[in-house]
């Protein structure tokens, strides 16, 4: 059991690290996380005319759905029963290096095609719940003539749930369809959760913006690291995708329809109108740094000129004051009877061409400064 | 009905952002927005001989063109009006996923074949009305045999104007050639609508320039940074048409004849022209960012030594005065006939010889700086 | 008519804007620059045996050297006579779209095939006359079986000069060639062009690096970005060259011989060598622009230091002279002997010990700095 | 012999270079490093029904296994024998090229096709032993039919003992499989250390992340230069590799059967994770660089902050103080009798007044600045 | 002739420039540098049972060798004798442009096939002989059926003497070889003469990382600024030759046996070694100068981190002595018995705060700060 701190320090560095094998282990070796949900199954059975649903269905009891003409849909929900999924692997032939992919989490998005069988593997994002930034899943799919096998780890409630409501109720295509299509629905409910985590991150820039020229701090520093850093990640997400859902597209595949790639089609479009997006934000987080910096040299600098507005006033006008203070028997001036008025009178000239001289350079500016969010100008 | 702020929010983030579905939702959903204005068709119908011009048809009463030997020219200004826009896509054919393009704005240029017809997307730009910057529209393309359906946010007066008079009046070959022409005279419009936005930032780029090393303030730095952002979105706009009209002229298809794609080979070598300037605009951006660092820099320099010439000048001199002004009883310089003259020499002999070390560096050069444009040297 | 600013004006933006139509205009529409000079033709025709030069020509007195098999170089100087540039068009049958490149100056360069005619756009650039930067000008050739068209915005005198008298005085191959070798002769004397030019940049460059340790001043900084400007326009006129001469080079076509490819091979490789030469110098320039940050952020530090050697040593003695410069009644220090020289040496050895603190830490450098050219170390 | 200094130069610049011949060498010379280990050859040869293990061989002794049916690898552990390896050359038949990149390291990872003989040429890394970084050695394969040559620098321990242990026990399927499937065995050993050694550099990221704005430091700074040259290194290491386990899956060799290519491709989708988190980890480091530079900056304008408010207020101060300590005989303030009261509050007010104008400045908040590290925001 | 001045400076040019023809020049214009050595012409012509060297040959004494079915040698060193150049232009039927390449240095790198002859030309670096840097010259080898040619600026003493002198002695295989064999013997050795002036670089970026971090200054600037200069040169030097070499590798050709096709592979392999260098060195200059900004801006941080604390204690206290010196005739505290030793303790007190404040801020750590090389941490 984990402590809080252990699991905060592992959901960090789930944005950079990817599932790796003990060196030297031995091929297709399931790892079981000790806190992975014990893996239950959920199996809808449908075709034009009928739809069933069953759940916590055991592995065996899926055999008679392989033979039939209707589409099986069996979805694996937890990664943390080996023995179920152990089971699983025999039933529908997958092999051992499949299996290692599909439960060792988190792979790299890939499509791979083992003759009989296409395998699928992407990460699906979601924003956190009480914070910025998002958290990801993989789920896997396993398509086959007339089934799918998803596997995720835990449940995944919104999108998957309007899909199966969809095949409850006969809505659109998806009964008169094959599973390619049921995996073109699922995919594209994955792809188009990438859109709101993204515009979470065009409200946190653009609030950067609003209040980088107003105040720097380094609490902005910090937000556009953590902007850049979570970029980072997505995208290490999403790449992959492009060349996975293109690869849909253009392969010949008897498990894939023609009909079904134009349907992959707009998946590719969406993939790429994602990536699009996570570069334009990643230049603009970057453009924001230098912004930063230039907003910092700014400030620095109007800090500067005040020192140096009334460093260079008051120094002069102090030694005049020490020279006459100092205590030289014959210093005639003392005497006179105007000498103070005098001394005066060239102390506030000195500091009234200073005060011009600084002001005609437009040294005063800092002192009556307005601040403006970087988005709009004077 | 949406406030004035909130529009604005909407316009600015339209720089960003595509459209996407909710996840999980239909495929083929249209999403009419609710300020969306309502959908009127306007029929040009022409061939060597004739041209007519009917506004605001019926999607019904397209049908009769159809069949004809005629080039029909259907223009539908405004995506507001959902059934019109269905009846529109039952008869014409057009694949749910198509319409869904079409009608859901943004989305990325692109061009599809969908065999009995190539659907073309572009985004339209035209500079703003009273402030800098600039907005785009979507514009779609459905070309088939001996139709051209056209599909817009708004009525676009200008350029499709032109076409249409020229349509009227049988000027130049439009009357003579096929629908792919006159996709083309369209196309051609609105990339030649790229340029008078990428004037204005060369304008705005040139005013930076002028002003920077004059008096760098934060209003550049802002400027700077909303000119790399707007290039990024009309890079974003414009990069894909780079693909696309290079399709145009490469792809083999029915509905393009040979010499449309001359005609066609002229649009790719504007795109690419565009996509050159925007590519040294982003450049001299960045560059510009850099100057202004370095511009601050130098000005933070100025004002640093104009704060040490005066320190170090009379800070030395006010220790001396301080010196004299201690109140020892056995201070003999003070009681000498010329001990005060004496300290005053020397401290003019320690101010000179600051000065002359000083003026030899350059440092009195801020005291009398020339300010001249970053284009200009001395 | 321009006043001069205007002019200066529109040299500068000369650097980065092609020509572009009014959006919606027709295609194929020359668009004559009120200040393009009047066109002229000049006429040469010759073979191994002959040679003969006609200037002045009118555009009918070339239609019968088209039928002969003696070569004919048509020489267009000057693009501002409308009706003598349609004649040309129609008489040697120029695609609308081709006549408009050609007139409407300047195209970003390119190769195109119209099947009896190959036409290729360059731009000549020459070192300015009386001031650094440089300017171009667009150059375009129409090669047919048996002639070749060039036109050009002003006669250029001296490389095309020097074919010609090579052509009259028959030195070299040229008058035993085809009409392709004499456009290699051309085009390679417009490419060689480049080279003086971008030596210009080599020099500019160098004097930045001589100066910039010496004496970091905003003259290097703005020298330092109009290099940056300057370098990007002139890769957008020899970038697509690359294309350009490798097109010539693989390309089969009638119009090109098998023997003259290995000359346009020749080409090729100075216009890689210019690419070269200009990818270097903006890196150079790139790191030029990080040196001036660099030394400016060392004078600023230099500046520093003397300021806080000053201050530091002189605020505590003056912190001392003004405690013994109280008027407290009872001060027994004051009463003492030895109190003013005590006072005296406590002062020096304060002021020593600072020194001594400083001299080890280098800080009395910058009072005694050398400057060095930044191509030369210590 | 060579002392300590020199050995911790040579291990540093071995992040670095190359081995490289002296120009002008004979080729395919062999280059014995003096303090290279003796060269001992570990034989195993297995086949379904039998596996014997036989240390210390000499070359001559693997002669008679050369031509069984049985699985034969030979692991050659230490390069400083030159007579042993020449003598394996000549038995393998090995070309004098190969023999010279296995024994003359580092080389850069490559594959190639010697027609009977396959040469694969690998980087392993692991950690160094009590401080941070890794240290690389160069593991050679030559697989032939039925053998597998493997040449080590020193004896690697851990992950080849594994393999080592599962041909001894017959775990898995090594004893039913060829040698292309111990290849794969060894090979994914070597690229799965990678990753200990890359979740190494994402925790020192880490540390600087949490450091860095708290107190920012020299340290951190040589620290993120430490990372961004390790990595370079790691990149140089493993980026061939990527081309290396592609060939392998893509290429048709008699060597490697199409179902040890599955192997293969997870392989390579490894070398793709690991390469994906170079990537990310060099980005983030010079993400850090910019933090390390604004936060630095950041740092600097705190502390002109406090000498700008400090010295603001009390300088005008210090010169009021001078006025009314200068010695004029006639200064009638002097003798009044709230003079002095009077002064000491329009002293008071004055430090009030500035003090209240940094107050709503923010330029207080240095005094009071909480510290919270890069990865949290406020 | 050139004074020393003169010569360094082309010398140092020498980095960026290739050779240009004068614009409009005739295509294979031989262009002979004034301080061109005369050329000479060193013959050995050898086969598996003779050798025989002749130096100092005349072009038509070279006839004789074309015929014979032994490998002929003719190096031609120096480049002055335009006699001597064209008379084996002619006897060796080279085409002029290839005369113009070879002659007219330095070009980029290149091969170029001419059907009867393989041209390839590269640049051989040697380190400088008293200085930091390197110094190029061409090479170029004609590659005939039993012949080759090579042309050097100078002759190259030391690789081309041990190939010579291995000729002679008959070691390795060169006299069982052709004239393929012996060209990549000369390639190799001018390619491994790159490694050891890298190993320069690598040296000097190791002296500036321990430099750096101790004493930053401007020299270490010219340093980085230098080294990115010269790796630039070199880069552009050896990008070239990479794909010269792969194409000697792939390339079917008569002239090049599929044996020695085996040992190019060996100098593309070395090519990418060092670009893979190159490339390193490049982006640790570029991290250097990032650390070497970072490093200035720690340096300023603690000088102004010494003024602050100067400034900040010191500047009131003096405020407080100035009060008690104005000489205001009704100030109470100045009559009190206790009150200058109150005085000094309530400065003492101010003070104390002050130093602790400080302290606890780690202000104080730029008066005992260690110098520590950025190679290693604390």
């Amino acid at each position: 059991m984990l402590n809080p701190e252990e699991l905060e320090k592992e959901e960090e560095s789930d944005y950079f690290d990817y599932f790796f094998d003990e060196p030297g282990s031995e091929p297709g070796k399931l790892n079981i996380e000790p806190d992975a949900k014990p893996s239950r199954i959920v199996l809808i059975d449908y075709d034009q005319s009928h739809a069933i649903r069953k759940v916590d269905v055991t592995p065996n009891a899926l055999i008679p759905y392989l033979g039939t003409n209707t589409i099986s849909w069996m979805d694996i929900q937890g990664l943390g029963s080996e023995r179920v999924l152990k089971q699983i692997g025999e039933i529908f032939k997958l092999h051992p290096l499949l299996l290692e992919d599909v439960v060792n989490v988190p792979q790299r998005p890939k499509l791979e095609d083992y003759n009989e069988q296409l395998v699928l593997i992407v990460q699906m994002v979601r924003p956190k719940d009480n914070e910025e930034g998002f958290e990801s899943e993989q789920v896997s799919f396993v398509l086959g003539t007339r089934y799918l096998l998803t596997f995720q780890e835990e449940e995944i409630e919104d999108c998957f749930d309007i899909v199966r409501e969809r095949i409850k109720a006969n809505q659109g295509k998806v009964r008169q369809q094959k599973a390619d299509y049921l995996m073109y629905l699922l995919l594209d409910s994955i792809i188009d959760g990438y859109f709101p985590v993204l515009e979470d991150y065009g409200d946190r820039i653009e609030d950067i913006e609003d209040e980088l020229a107003i105040r720097p701090n380094t609490n902005q520093l910090k937000e556009i690291y953590l902007i850049r850093r979570e970029l980072l990640a997505l995208r290490r997400a999403i790449w992959p995708l492009r060349n996975v859902t293109n690869m849909l597209v253009r392969r010949e595949s008897s498990l894939i329809s023609s009909e079904a790639q134009i349907y992959f089609r707009d998946c590719y479009d969406h993939v790429i109108q994602i990536l699009d997006i996570v570069e334009t934000y990643r230049e603009l987080a970057s453009s924001l740094m230098d912004a930063y910096l230039s907003s910092m040299s700014n400030k620095m600098n109007e800090v500067m000129q005040v020192l140096t507005v009334v460093s260079t006033i008051f120094i002069p006008l102090t030694f005049i004051a020490g020279v006459y203070g100092m205590n030289f028997e014959y210093m005639p001036e003392l005497k006179t009877r105007w000498g103070y008025i005098i001394c005066l009178g060239f102390m506030g000239a000195i500091a009234g061409g200073l005060v011009l001289f600084f002001w005609r350079r437009g040294w005063f500016e800092p002192f009556a400064r307005p601040n403006i969010p970087l988005s709009k100008k004077d």
